[in-house]
């Protein structure tokens, strides 16, 4: 059906997902039917990544208005708004939910007709879809002028093919730089609790056949100190125009950390859509997941009874540990942002 | 048999030990009945951590001794150096390993008869595992000067009873500060790939009733960040004495660094045992375990067929970044210990 890796696409008014909770083992789609299949999926993570479930509410918009049964304008607007309710508390963090369902409803409203709305809202959603491939392919090739041959690449958790509808932020800088040529090779941190890194990153460079190694979360820094890491690159789940912080998935403020004891530089590769204009940090809400993904992996339990555990999904990076924000308009330092953010609104 | 936990003792010319691999699941005893056996469980790390496997070496030196089927003093040497040659090459970088064969060996030559020689042995090893006890408190009460009312203390790996005969290192100190009333509360890191943190040192505290969450290795620096770890101490598996470097589980460096970046104070509990007067830290070996160790996690595979991995069991932190070592004797800063070692010795 699709030549490159989709991870989300629309077909016959259904929507069909790659199941990310059974890789590496299993490549198996879900269909998805209507916007509480699709909240259900982000929530539980069958789809994630932050460009990946902004497309994802957009098109489980879609679903609630195109399968809906009634030509009424107020009714579908009804319908929609409520989808989006439902689909906006799934997930607190990333800022690309919000942002994907503000623009769908924005545009629901410019409609004069129900049926205007419907193909509005479903033509809207699926340019979504094909401006996130085209977006990360600008973020790569902008971020792959940071990469130099023989550069050696730790990635955090999985900003592939996989976190986005295909080619990804992180790893689209890493396949833009390998696919000129340059001689690089990837270490892929496995991202305790979920292990998207082990479990995501890992199948899709082992696929494409780009050299990958897997470390546990806590081995990079030692690598660092070791030289046998030069650069090191992750997405965002949001970023705050005003200040720079960069909010992404727990470990990643680790490894800035030790990339700046170390010197060495650390890049963020996001679309414009992960920057959040509206808020400040202090006002970004840190999803605090079942403590379960902690106690047990694959359903074993790893602790023993009676022990208490805690699980932050992401964490914050404050901007002078940043090196470099790639996106799909060009590289800026952290520190610029808000400047940038002003200009282009 | 024994009210405290006791991780090796001996019994009727054998040796038992908890079959830490087991743990948090299951405490069964391994009875271990000659030198060779000895070796494979240092080896697979069914008993880990430095100080123990200092006293398992020693014991596994008496067994070897002690069940010889012979009186003569220099064939029993030379069974005691080819035993010792077997047990040295189980692990390369805990230092008491070598500490503890010296130890015995020097001991055995003393011996005027064969019948001296087996006696001497046996009983250096056995008071090799009372001092151990008599260290750790010994450690634990110095240490826990450094502790406040209030603290929130990370530890790492396993620096329990577990890893010592008993009463532990780091876990030593925590128990010392626990006992004086303090009200403290730990945060134990999981410590991919063998979660030591998640299977022994969460099993010890439980057990004790001391307050303990557990973390993945990547949530630390975040906890610092927002204030909610106070202080760090971990164990040591070889401490350099001409320059102040500290070899410890993997992720120990990781630590060390955020504790430094958010000014938390990053403290080390190991006995004087642990100290390497002899060389310098490039002459240390870093252990490279089997990567299947990174790849499988309770046997079911993490990451797809075809990605390599690296599995370096210890990393280094330097000097700089440590601010207290805690030993037997007393507290010293780490630049301190080339000094110290020249007067002590």
């Amino acid at each position: 059906m699709v030549k490159e890796l989709r991870t989300i696409w629309w077909s016959k008014n259904n929507v069909f997902i790659i199941d990310q909770r059974l890789l590496p083992y299993r490549v198996k789609y879900l269909k998805i039917r209507d916007h509480k299949q699709m909240a259900k999926a982000i929530k539980d993570m069958a789809i994630r990544g932050a460009p990946a479930i902004g497309v994802a509410a957009a098109m489980g918009l879609a679903l609630a208005v195109v399968n809906a049964k009634t030509e009424n304008k107020e009714v579908l607007m009804e319908k929609l708004e409520r989808a989006a309710e439902i689909i906006r508390s799934t997930r607190p963090t990333a800022v690309n939910l919000f942002w994907a369902i503000d623009r769908i409803l924005s545009i629901a409203r410019t409609a004069s007709s129900g049926r205007e709305l419907r193909e509005k809202v479903l033509s809207e959603a699926l340019r979504m879809a094909e401006e996130d491939i085209e977006i990360n392919k600008k973020i790569g090739e902008n971020g792959s002028r940071l990469i130099n041959d023989g550069d050696k690449i730790l990635t955090h958790c999985n900003a592939g093919a996989l976190a986005t509808v295909g080619y990804g932020t992180a790893l689209g800088v890493i396949r833009s730089a390998y696919n000129q040529g340059k001689k690089i090779s990837v270490y892929a941190s496995e991202t305790r609790p979920r292990l998207q890194g082990a479990r995501l990153t890992a199948w899709e460079l082992v696929k494409e056949g780009i050299p990958v190694k897997l470390i546990t979360d806590n081995m990079a820094s030692f690598l660092m100190q070791r030289r046998e890491i030069t650069k090191v690159i992750v997405g965002a789940d949001r970023i705050i125009a005003k200040t720079g912080h960069v909010i992404n998935k727990i470990g990643t403020l680790t490894h800035a950390i030790s990339a700046k004891y170390y010197n060495i530089p650390f890049i963020v590769a996001a679309p414009f859509s992960s920057i959040d204009f509206k808020h400040t940090i202090d006002e970004v809400v840190i999803e605090e997941r079942d403590v379960r993904e902690v106690l047990y992996i694959n359903n074993v339990r790893i602790a023993p009874r009676g022990v208490e555990a805690i699980n932050p999904a992401f964490d914050i990076t404050p901007p002078d540990l940043i090196s470099y924000i790639v996106t799909e308009r060009g590289i800026y330092k952290p520190e610029d942002l808000g400047r940038v953010a002003e200009e282009t609104q």
